[in-house]
């Protein structure tokens, strides 16, 4: 069999044609707004409802607001685009579906949970080099609320938090994607695979994702021959405070440190001293906002010139934790360079 | 802007290097094999618990044995499958993120409801025609078991079925897929939008399904030249009788007749005279094991040389019904060839 000239082995492939990223646009919610990366983003809904009828419906319509802007800011139109690739993590995708119908454009629904920014990113990357499209847009969001009342509890009962929790984030990111330009462009794409080390508290997810995180690191590395010190930043997201600590050890016994470029969406996007938030943010909307908002930006600034974005995803459900069982990860690596 | 010899214009590309099936495998539940396809599958478990603790579990136990035998039937090993591309109806992709923790194989998780059969195989032609990878496998599932209680009401209400409804079919299939070899082959790939006239029962799929089917083929005919008499088989999955009949008398709308050769998953799969059925067959699992049974199986005896395979899905939720929304659908084509 002839050898793909794509493929570096392993699970890296390298995107020859450097896919651009025209644009990308944040939409967050109130404590979002408020928290240390509040000067990046571009829109703030004043609250979890937005002005809808439903949590699902306003996470709707911030994902409606963060695609009709990243179109506009690219100066394209609705029929421009060949695909939309998006999901989220409400059942059957609620909002991402009842988001698809208000554009005509073609559309495929992931589901990665928390991973699915860096899955859509990476599905777009390899459709625009593979010759496809000539324009793709990659788009997440989550809603504390909706996702509250449908994996844990229903808001109104006022459960205990534990200190191993992640805050969901309210938010949408939308990216907009294309071949030609002097712009931000993706260079690799690392495409994980499921890690269960058996972990089964759906309180304590950034441990149940830490090694499927290390695992698409190493491979990463490994694939690639680079090393953390090649990166500006390496960004997981969202693992928070306890699935960091993790990821960052537990790589350590494969011969990476990545310590002094490393950080986590999860526990960059909320105040510290904020005490709803305990180990930090999570869902599918958080590393879409702290790419579409605080890293692209940097990019453009030239302030950082190779980003590592590692988005993960705790694959479990309300019916699998319910049935006894753990909770499976993933992991999704895509580079990122503006040199 | 340089324009993309792989696309067609519209929404349809054109896969230059042929991508083969080299294999699939179907495993279905035991009113599907007493169907008249039942010749045609590979394996029956005796029922919806498949002898696991759930249905949940027993949809995540068909799903590894479909992809295992597939790998087996390509006398390949896990480690020779790049992509695994899969999904499934249930919360968050319960059965199909159980599955993909048992291989070690990079995965990405797709939600297209009972359109993800043609989701997975389209993203998997267009991950192989882009030289990304040498094997990929596209995989489905869904079981009539956890499906109704999921969506509608636990068996144990026994609810009285409606005549537009459909049974979910409990069945999975894997298609896997390689660059080489005598076999059938994907040549177009027609990627749907999503398209929502207000119906809301959801008893009623087939309806809502119907408009996105109708303009999937309508973009695929445009877009390729080609027209109905150019196939030997159009095969939707899944409308049912009552999808089936709108589909073929709407597209006479748009001047094509489809109904010589025209069938649907959901009709073909169950017995005519079996009282539960209604409106015919459903689900992610219908059309994966009519294509993985009946269609390759023909393809490969050259019974059939060219086959358009147009999943479709009713992308609701149960919160979504709840909160009095209407239900979006998605059709995707994908145009098998072997002359």
């Amino acid at each position: 069999m002839s050898k793909l000239e794509k493929r570096l082995g392993g699970q890296t492939v390298v995107l020859e044609s450097k896919p651009k990223i025209i644009a990308t646009h944040s939409v967050v919610g109130k404590k979002e707004s408020e928290g240390p990366l509040k000067d990046y983003f571009d829109d703030v809904v004043k609250d979890d409802q937005n002005g809808k009828k439903s949590f699902e419906k306003a996470e709707t319509s911030m994902m409606i607001k963060a695609i009709s802007n990243v179109i506009k800011k690219g100066n394209l139109k609705e029929e421009d685009i060949d695909y939309l690739l998006a999901g989220d993590l409400l059942n059957q995708l609620t909002s991402t579906s009842f988001m698809a119908r208000e554009f005509n454009i073609p559309f495929f629904g992931l589901y990665g949970a928390c991973s699915t920014m860096a899955e859509s990113l990476s599905l777009a990357g390899l459709i625009l080099d593979g010759g496809f499209a000539n324009h793709v847009i990659a788009a997440t969001s989550s809603n504390f609320s909706a996702a509250e009342r449908q994996f844990r509890f229903p808001l109104e009962y006022g459960s205990q938090r534990k200190e191993q929790a992640q805050w969901t984030v309210t938010g949408a990111g939308a990216i907009l994607l294309g071949r030609y330009g002097d712009l931000p462009y993706l260079t690799h794409v690392t495409t994980g695979v499921v890690k269960d080390y058996g972990i089964k508290e759906s309180d304590n997810m950034g441990a149940a994702m830490a090694p499927a995180a290390v695992d698409t690191l190493y491979k990463h590395f490994k694939d690639t021959g680079r090393e953390p010190k090649d990166y500006d930043i390496i960004v997981t997201g969202d693992l928070g405070k306890i699935g960091k600590s993790l990821t960052e050890n537990l790589i350590l016994d494969y011969g990476y440190d990545i310590r002094g470029v490393y950080t986590d969406c999860g526990v960059e996007i909320f105040n510290n001293d904020d005490n709803d938030i305990k180990s930090g943010g999570s869902g599918c909307g958080c590393s879409a906002v702290v790419f579409c908002g605080y890293l692209y930006k940097q990019l453009m600034a030239k302030k950082l010139k190779r980003v590592l974005l590692v988005s993960t995803g705790a694959l479990m459900s309300s019916t699998s934790s319910l049935q006894g069982e753990s909770i499976p990860g993933i992991a999704h690596a895509v580079s990122i360079e503006y040199m």
